[in-house]
């Protein structure tokens, strides 16, 4: 088993996925939106990469059961029904139903891994579960950070890191890269107290002078969802993981 | 003053450089390849994007003063005089001479910053002379790490770092990124003893692979070059620092 941390989603095409086991991770906000979607009991996740595709899936779709939800600048698009905020997805609004998600590097990176054999998607809500699951695949993993518009970001690195720390606790024969060493010392600095550490972020920042102080509490529990979000055909259910 | 880190050279385009002052990392080896051969008496170094260009421009140079060099997947290319190893750039070889380089990652990095309004190259060698200049000049700076095939590695990144702290111990009315502050903790977690950490990375143990381990020692010596690599209109040279 290998790990190979991705910095950012911009050097390769959507043929390097093809036949590989991907995680991607957007701490702020798309991964733990999903994750929390689909806790609450949404259907599915349709990521898409464009906001015009998101308009168009969402004409095609059965009105009622399809909710189109999604941001740019950290800030609901207009017309669309949710923003992008892990907190508005309630039990109340999104059980039962499809959710058509659209921002500004997270979609985008799940879309672009499309070809993957295995997708999943990870933030630090999920990641003992991320991580587990990982281990007993035993594949070679690519965990993408879909970091900030084609760069780095710190929070997506350090969850990178977090969860290649947790698979070589459970498996102590697995390869790491450079950027997967780089990853776990990002983690090693800056992952102890999660809260603190998003706070500081350029994008935790933003956020907080944008009123979404509270999300960075949601995004910040470490483990408190034990779903695998898994991408098939085009939209993102909750895995079924059978127990041995 | 501000300092911004970039992993990678993908996430902009040319025009990002305009008015911006720079400096392009590519440990391993094209910048320490620059520095060593400005030090040894080189007229100039003539960084090109692609092989094709590197022979049109040969082609039109005078005879006898112009010396081809560079290389592909760490080995030289054949029909040019020099590949990419600091110990072949020696005062004999390229005293007087320009030198036209391409190179995988680092000459790509150079011409594409080349709007830049100040453009310097940097490596362990040179790093202390270019974190004094950079304080001096006091302007925000973007560095850029040539990385490998668009993407991270950890040599540039803790170089970065590197340069990033040592500024930040002579001003510390520094503005720092969250990629700076990672290449901090990058620099802090691996740049304590520099062969090491080369010869541990994957380019490091490639290149050892393939014949260069001495090449690795040269580039992991700190601060024994004095040397400024600018670049204007195309060609790199030493820049003429006067003393107040």
């Amino acid at each position: 088993m290998k790990i190979n941390v991705h910095f950012s989603n911009l050097h390769f095409d959507e043929l390097y996925f093809t036949g590989k086991t991907t995680v991607v991770i957007d701490v702020l906000r798309a991964s733990t939106v999903i994750v929390t979607a689909l806790s609450n009991g949404a259907r599915e996740i349709i990521p898409v990469g464009t906001v015009d595709f998101a308009m168009k899936v969402s004409g095609n779709a059965f009105s009622g059961q399809t909710l189109l939800c999604g941001e740019r600048n950290t800030k609901k698009i207009e017309g669309f029904v949710l923003g992008n905020s892990p907190l508005e997805f309630t039990s109340e609004l999104v059980g039962g139903k499809s959710i058509i998600h659209y921002t500004t590097n997270g979609s985008k990176s799940i879309v672009k891994a499309k070809f993957s054999e295995n997708l999943f998607v990870a933030c630090f809500n999920n990641l003992p579960a991320i991580a587990k699951h990982l281990v007993a695949l035993d594949k070679d993993v690519d965990i993408v950070c879909a970091g900030s518009n084609g760069g780095f970001n710190l929070e997506d690195a350090v969850c990178a890191g977090k969860i290649s720390a947790e698979i070589l606790q459970l498996n102590e024969d697995v390869e790491v890269t450079d950027s997967t060493r780089a990853s776990m010392a990002l983690n090693k600095t800056f992952g102890k107290t999660l809260l603190k550490m998003l706070k500081e972020t350029e994008h935790g920042k933003l956020l907080i002078e944008n009123g979404f102080a509270d999300d960075l509490k949601e995004c910040a529990q470490l483990g408190n969802r034990d779903i695998i979000p898994f991408f098939l055909s085009g939209s993102i259910k909750k895995l079924e993981v059978k127990e041995n």
